[in-house]
């Protein structure tokens, strides 16, 4: 079993030797600053049978059923016209969603792309950004695209986000993600709130809340005391909606003035005109979307408890995915018997973080299916 | 008449202001390089009243009635999780259409998006980029955001896009509309070949062919023969998708490499999964929108004899839209005049171009419309 190749990932690998071979081939056309990327590498997609893709993040609840009829009755001669460059009436939505003001949310073609923005719009390139060792994969990627020079502050022991360790030192802001990932361990509102009274109230510090739904707590209620904070969210994973790119940022209307500035000097139309309306029927069923997050929830402490009792290190999550390792086994091992069974998840080949793999969070049938696999392989043993 | 406020050009240009005054804040939270942008501004859309837009170029046809169909058959449920991220069947019925291979497409969030990535991957800070002193406005926008020097190269006296002075001297590269903007005047292939032949090989060239589509002659079938031509392409014009946010680059297949390796530096997914299979359709219907780009040229060309028999300068368009001047009249003057009637079109504060107005193509009866205020208008002067 273990000797079967894993095509998907042979082929990611050759995308960037593609790259090196392109970039080397002499040609002199391809700028400096597009040979020092290292492109993020999402959960593979392979074509080459059907798996249970836990290897994500994504829901496996579809959107509400409303969709239907906002889908059918859609006027698509409308898709002739450029949309609201501003989404307006999503923007008007989200803010009362969340509490805050209509001009605090600046919405975006998934939250990678406002994340994109917010490093352009508030990072300099002669002080380090600090952000957690391990946290989105994407942010290093963003640090190197735009020249940013990242600092990497180690987690606690216990894999939590330390940020004691932000204070001191010249930075030019900070970014973590929370629950982070991939570990979805949770920092209480009140732990963030006493970070943001000793950090400098002129650098931003972005909490990224990509995952929040699922058990964490919130740091928007800390907006109307902090202007430097910039709280991130996505409609990807609660919102079942990673098809339809939706992302927005919620801040004070002076830094999402900014945003805007950014967002048009680079594409003045970044979300579709169905995408907006599908993102105003999401706030309008957040209901809907909370009971799934719930259940995800409850699927997600069951399935930690099962792991355990077959010998796993679960860490706390707070997310709709965990990150567990099984000593003596390899991330990558445990990877390659899922897969094999048919089953995605996802394994970080990078020190520190070897041993473990991250498992999105599906139904239930799905989370007892991967149960059995490892109760068989594991008992073979 | 002329005394009324334009509320909409009040309103952009507090949004400038307004970022001014953020800035001069005193906060130093804005990262240096956002502090230098300049962002573009699209045609405006007023809400005060209903307009006949007649300022953003878009197609006045919807789309194919196909759409429908697709649209209500789609399966929702697929929103839950990511999009293809390299649009792969999209991209195949692209080059279907285009005769030439997939691996020499790349598709993106329109074509602004796809633009900029062109900037980044393929222009450096230390060299000028070339480009016509009047062409697409995003262009000088984006090379700012990237620090790109660009130095723009004086027209021909008949408006037209003179390759000669591209020639001699250091550049990063050259970009161009072709058909132009705001001008509609187009170079012939042939012309266009024999610059290439002459301009250096390993600098890329960016043909914008937006508007080819009504008139304009692409310079596609070149591609076998220039490996540093990158032809830029939008389904927001005479797709009618402006909507739906769908542009792509046509090049060799490295190039086309290097754009997806900075696409997966910036936003993994940034086309959603109804704007491919759309997209998909639009290639699949591609007669039912050449007939309208066809209706468009005649329409275009109806509407520029009138213009002339009322004193207008018109300058020969290929595109969907006019450029066109009445001595003595400035163009603000000639936007008010149709703004007051309920008619949208394009006036460009900027030296050299004051006089002109760029006028979109919409349907006949929307033409003639335009022709009768400026008839009532004229003959009162």
């Amino acid at each position: 079993m273990m000797k079967k190749k894993i095509k998907s990932v042979i082929s990611l690998l050759s995308v960037v030797d593609r790259l090196k071979n392109i970039y080397a081939g002499g040609a002199v056309m391809y700028s400096k600053r597009s040979r020092k990327i290292h492109p993020y590498v999402p959960g593979e997609q392979p074509s080459d049978r059907v798996y249970i893709k836990l290897n994500a993040n994504e829901n496996p609840y579809p959107p509400v059923p409303d969709f239907k009829k906002v889908i059918s009755d859609f006027d698509y001669s409308l898709y002739a016209r450029y949309p609201d460059p501003e989404c307006g009436l999503l923007s008007e939505k989200i803010a009362k969603l969340l509490n805050v003001e209509k001009d605090m949310v600046f919405c975006g073609n998934g939250s990678d792309e406002v994340l994109s923005f917010v490093f352009y719009a508030f990072f300099d390139d002669d002080k380090p950004l600090l952000s957690p060792e391990f946290s989105y994969s994407f942010y290093p990627v963003y640090s190197e695209f735009y020249g940013i020079p990242l600092k990497r502050i180690p987690l606690a022991p216990d894999y939590s986000v330390d940020l004691d360790g932000y204070l001191g030192g010249d930075s030019s802001g900070v970014i973590f993600a929370n629950p982070n990932a991939p570990t979805g361990i949770n920092l209480s509102c009140e732990y963030i709130r006493n970070f943001l009274t000793r950090y400098s109230g002129d650098k931003i510090v972005v909490v990224d809340e990509a995952y929040v739904d699922f058990g964490g707590e919130s740091v928007i209620p800390l907006l109307k005391d902090f202007n430097n904070l910039v709280v991130l969210r996505t409609f990807s994973k609660s919102g079942s909606f990673a098809g339809g790119r939706l992302g927005f940022a919620v801040s004070s209307p002076e830094n999402i003035g900014v945003l805007k500035a950014v967002k048009n000097s680079f594409n003045h139309f970044p979300v579709d005109i169905l995408a907006q309306k599908l993102g105003i029927t999401i706030c309008e069923n957040w209901d809907y979307y909370k009971e799934n997050a719930l259940k995800i929830a409850f699927t997600r402490d069951n399935f930690s408890r099962e792991l355990k009792r077959l010998g796993f290190d679960v860490l706390p999550s707070k997310a709709n995915f965990v990150f567990v390792k099984k000593t003596g086994i390899p991330g990558k091992t445990l990877y390659e018997i899922a897969k094999e069974e048919g089953f995605l998840i996802r394994y970080f080949d990078i020190p520190g973080i070897r041993d473990f793999v991250r498992i999105s969070v599906g139904t239930d049938n799905e989370m007892k299916g991967l149960i059995e696999i490892f109760k068989r392989n594991f008992s073979r043993l």
